[in-house]
């Protein structure tokens, strides 16, 4: 592999919304909607994150760092710092990295007892692409 | 976050068809077609939204308004003006805004009794992307 | 909505595998794979279309034609001139149109009993984009 | 269709996951991520694979060839030298192309006893897109 970055520094999507119903075992089988950022580059990339919503203002301060040449997959569940996503709620997020990344976002949603899976190339939003 | 903005200003989709048949309780899961967009802007968004069919002149005249730095996120099956988008007949989109935004389009279906999902970045059109 | 156009002339898809099994009600719940083709220009637009397998030569020689200002979504089950596509095969494709289009490939697959959906935006492959 | 070629030489994903548990009769419904490569061009595509995980170095040396005029569909699973990608575990990929290709991911999930589906087209890293 070369040594090329790949990927951009900023992202943004419109859609989410993490489902409230779960059937099935958990954690694999709990519903979720999922970030993955893979960082190619050989230096740590700090993504900042922020969400927006229909009725409040938006929420910044969520901090992600991806280690050199590793991806890392989070759960929006699991972000509680500096405030949890709501369940049920619609809302769109930006990501802005120091490297370029790559960003990809899942939901998985087991509500009606069995999976559903939607996943998107998140929107690069990079003044030259 | 950097008072940057995200997205373009035009976008299109080809490929829309509302469910007919849905299962499970409602409203959650009913079958529907979800339009979000997302405006990072400081300024409202104005959207004129174009339905394109297989048969019949398009029909334009929608306008959605998304606040500034907010998301709005709605079905399909709810717009009634000036017309309803009928069930079960294949249609595509076209989203004109006067400030740039991010569109994600998501389909869900519940007419087998269990939940399938669907979602694709819009395809933006903008002459510079 | 402004006399513009939207979309790409070059189309290009990888992944198709029209699924042989099916369950549930026909013609709704029949598996398969559906082109949706967007034109929003005021001319006739007519696509070309290549398929490419795994083991023998592209084939070529499909012709569709989506009028002005219309959409068009057909299922590729149902190509049959000058060759059927088969089931269950890996194939990929390519779209050529005369004028700016939007593409959308989605699969339907009822083979567990259970609908399950997914859909991309087809990647334009225009040498401007 | 035209000689003009399709695609890009580099493409990277970040969502890479491959479900433990399946359902249903094999290998049909074995639950497993699958890359598609077209390669629309007259000379074989070799395309070089290289994987990033969480808590690891990436694993490269992957090597995939596609004849001229074809395309290749084969799961992540199978993938054996030098390494299998363990089930269960984010990863996420680059693909290097000696020629320009498209690539698309699919994850077929069968774990909750009906099929889920969930497709991208990977993210055309190019630095001229």
């Amino acid at each position: 592999m070369k040594s090329k970055t790949y990927g951009k520094k900023s992202w943004a999507f419109a859609g989410g919304c993490i489902p409230v119903d779960s059937t099935g075992k958990e954690p694999d089988y709990v519903s979720q909607e999922v970030l993955s950022i893979l960082n190619t580059t050989p230096e740590e990339a700090l993504v900042q994150l922020t969400f927006f919503y229909t009725d409040k203002e938006p929420v910044g301060g969520y901090e992600i760092k991806v280690a050199p040449q590793r991806i890392r997959m989070f759960s929006i569940n699991d972000l509680i710092d500096p405030q949890a996503v709501p369940l049920g709620v619609p809302y769109g997020g930006v990501l802005e990295s120091n490297v370029p990344v790559v960003v990809q976002l899942t939901r998985q949603h087991t509500g009606q007892s069995a999976l559903a899976l939607m996943g998107i190339t998140v929107y690069q939003a990079d003044g030259n692409s």
